[in-house]
């Protein structure tokens, strides 16, 4: 009675929209009608493979309509889709198939085969092709079953989307997002965004991305139109923004870099995209987004939270550098005791509400280790500023203990990324006979800069114990991703003695 | 983890708004850390009561911002506030009282007392005066108490607000909304809406009905600022829009015109109210609301959905009167057996979702009859239109049974009055030989008119079978409320013979 799946959300669309196309794909166009009878074929065809509540669906392949018809299709049936990222190496991906164990896998044949050729092999899954004709081949596959609607009652608590996190301790963790967890960051996202009647969306990052996957997802919930783009293209995604009337997309910097250069002789018409400002010659193209989203877009998310905690549009002009929680959210900033610090002291964030994650697929020890106490425990630290906006300060990782209190590293190396000479930093804990460790900072700089400069910068910004005893100057950090590498700086630089190591 | 109640909200907005101000009343401001401090009092002081979960407290005074912390404190232990309708007899109030079985009343002395004064007698409820004075005053009672949150974990599906519905049975029924319900209806009214940061709202309606509440919900769930207005007065109004710089109110056009000519000289600045367009006069003095819900507002809706189940705003230009469903809701249109009719039928609206109610407050049976078949069905009758929006098309009420075909009143009532010459109309099905019944009409004409023209008419508009037998002009036609009294109508015009009678 009180239960809104993403499949019940395709339902009612076929009744409320019969004429709205949902999906647009190259020269495939769905409408909701039409969408919402393939995901029955669909769900059909998945339910002949084995696949029921719980199961598992990987996806292996660049974005396209089918990744979201599969997203609505498994939810008709409370199972889960993955759609991998498809980049990984042939090693890579092989962990995701493992730890997955998918009843069915789709994939693509073309440049990614050679990748994907050597899991196929060994594979207990149901593998379609699903740009391949014959009996493997997707449309083939689903056209032998029914669009009757399998009429499983599913729980909106139930997860349905799968993706696999940035892995910090070395190992990718599949984080489960529910059907509410989706449709509630969705709204919020949408009263941020305003998408209206009409919304067309440009899916023009990867979809196995919680990025653009919450923008497709709020598209799909506000009965919108998704236009897929394979991968970024900016002569594509120009043609898709005219020809379709594209009023949003998901775009970095470098992306609106490349649409400004394949539109320097304005061949396209891009005025139909609400976004917002960069240069000139963008400004002049498209058409200024002014709902709270486009004056400041996005603030802090991460997958585990289907996609943002706190956004900007909901701090504008604020203290903070990452503006306020989502409406559906609460947010706290708990010390390593985990009770509540004042504002302006850094701590965990830690959120609860309807669009939390629901918790890492296999993972039951990390699980319970992040979903404690009734918070989802972010990793990532953040601080509360006078006005109650949010900062985001950086990745939790680990903790330096000196002198009875803690010191994250990532607000120390904020901290020495201010001085205009430090051009990179990382911060380790060396083993202390009198204080259990010390601060060490290794830096690069763009020019020489004496240490005690360095160290009486910091201690301008941070707390005295946390200021660092010693810098070392380094030319290169090394990095694991985004985030410094603190084993190997850690056995360059000795450090050591951690708590709890 | 993944809860959010109505306490939650505040609890959040302490933090991450410590300098907005949640509520208005005459000279009185709370700020959301206030607001929180004062509902954990009140929250004490309910406990200490005997105030636990599923425990009814009533409200018997006008518009208050005692109303809305009541509400989040009952909130705080999972029980539920009935503000009542304060212009109801003694004997209607009483009716209320004993149905509620309220644990603590919180009454208004003043002009409301003489009605009030019979019902405290017998009473076993804790009484507590809101704008009275020592132990039995409110202000005292809760400035015993301690601000600590009682830090009861309630599950948001837990009712938190209960409001009386039309009695179109000749007895009012209590329906109990959730948490869920209110802030996820909350959401879906703002994106029509889009209050965005630093959003104040006038409650100029009665809080006890769900038209204005579910915009002080809303208010309150965006962190936004709800202005009291004890009752309707335009100058007042005026006052308090210009004061507090109100965005929004809960208008209809008879107040409207009261407030224009109140405003008449321009003696108050009501820029900052952004509402829909009425007169000349009244569009110079505001902003014109440019949002989906401004540019058409409203649509259908029910207590028992929160609010709004269908919003204009989600079908601007489309055929159907009454837009397109909300974003969190499912909607069907059934025949009386319970199946889906095709497109352009009338049927019963059913809907489902989270925004749907729990039940009627000790009304097993009707519950039963009315949540059922995992839909909630409105007892009123729709149609859905070829482009998918909604026409809502009247009250269900009773079905006549002719010749084996159902016949719902409103519609053939809806076509009748569609004649130029009828200025009222009710339909009644009279006993028949042949057919099991035959429809009758009742109306009342500005001027003559032939039986035989108003028959042909109503044939140009519904199937045949729908078109009434025989036609009787009257005087007047009795109402209970807004509709027919059709026990009324068949006692005086032969009516009888319903199925299921």
């Amino acid at each position: 009675m009180h239960e809104l799946t993403l499949a019940d959300v395709v339902r009612e669309h076929r009744r409320s929209r019969p004429e709205t196309v949902a999906l647009v794909d190259g020269d495939r166009r769905l409408t909701y009608p039409e969408l919402d009878e393939r995901t029955n074929r669909l769900a059909g065809a998945l339910a002949a493979a084995g696949v029921g509540r719980g199961d598992r669906v990987l996806w292996l392949g660049v974005n396209s309509f089918r990744i979201l018809e599969l997203l609505v299709a498994v939810g008709k049936l409370g199972a889960v889709l993955c759609p991998a990222n498809w980049r990984q190496s042939t090693d890579e991906l092989r962990f995701v198939l493992d730890d997955l164990r998918p009843a069915v896998v789709v994939w693509e044949s073309g440049p990614l085969e050679e990748a994907l050729d050597p899991l196929r092999a060994g594979s207990d899954a149901r593998w379609i092709c699903h740009n391949g004709e014959g009996p493997e081949g997707y449309e083939e596959w689903i056209a032998g079953h029914p669009a009757v609607d399998p009429a499983v009652e599913v729980p909106d608590t139930d997860p349905v989307l799968l993706l696999y996190t940035a892995a910090f301790d070395g190992r990718p963790n599949g984080a489960l997002l529910s059907h509410r967890a989706l449709v509630s960051h969705s709204l919020v996202l949408g009263a941020l965004r305003q998408p209206e009647e009409g919304f067309v969306f440009l899916d023009s990052g990867p979809l196995f991305h919680v990025g653009t996957m919450m923008f497709a997802a709020m598209t799909l919930v506000y009965g919108g139109t998704n236009v897929l783009l394979p991968t970024f293209d900016a002569e594509l995604a120009c043609t898709l923004i005219e020809r379709e009337r594209c009023q949003g997309a998901m775009l970095f910097p470098a992306m609106i870099t490349q649409l400004v250069e394949a539109n320097a002789d304005r061949r396209f018409d891009l005025s139909s995209l609400r976004f917002g400002p960069f240069d000139e010659q963008w400004n002049s193209m498209i058409t200024l987004d002014d709902s709270p989203w486009g004056r400041s877009f996005a603030g802090y998310g991460q997958t585990q939270v289907a996609g943002m905690l706190t956004f900007h549009g909901l701090g504008l002009g604020g203290l903070g550098t990452s503006g306020r929680p989502s409406l559906l959210a609460q947010v706290r900033i708990l010390d390593a005791d985990g009770a509540e610090v004042p504002d302006g002291t850094v701590g965990e964030i830690v959120a609860r509400g309807p669009h939390v994650f629901s918790g890492y697929f296999r993972r039951p020890e990390l699980t319970a280790r992040t979903l404690r106490d009734g918070w989802h425990h972010t990793g990532d630290l953040g601080r509360r500023e006078k006005d109650g906006t949010l900062s985001f300060v950086g990745p939790k990782l680990r903790m330096i203990k000196s002198g009875g209190e803690n010191v994250y590293p990532a607000e120390v190396e904020r901290a020495l990324q201010e001085h205009p000479a430090v051009t990179g930093a990382a911060v380790i804990g060396r083993p202390d006979e009198t204080w259990g460790q010390h601060v060490v900072a290794i830096v690069t700089v763009s020019e020489p800069v004496a240490e005690a400069e360095l160290i009486a910068h910091v201690r301008g910004l941070v707390a005295s114990y946390k200021k660092p005893k010693a810098v070392v100057v380094v030319d290169e950090i090394p990095r694991r991703g985004f985030t410094p590498d603190y084993d190997l700086l850690d056995d360059a630089h000795g450090g050591g003695g951690y708590p709890g190591s």
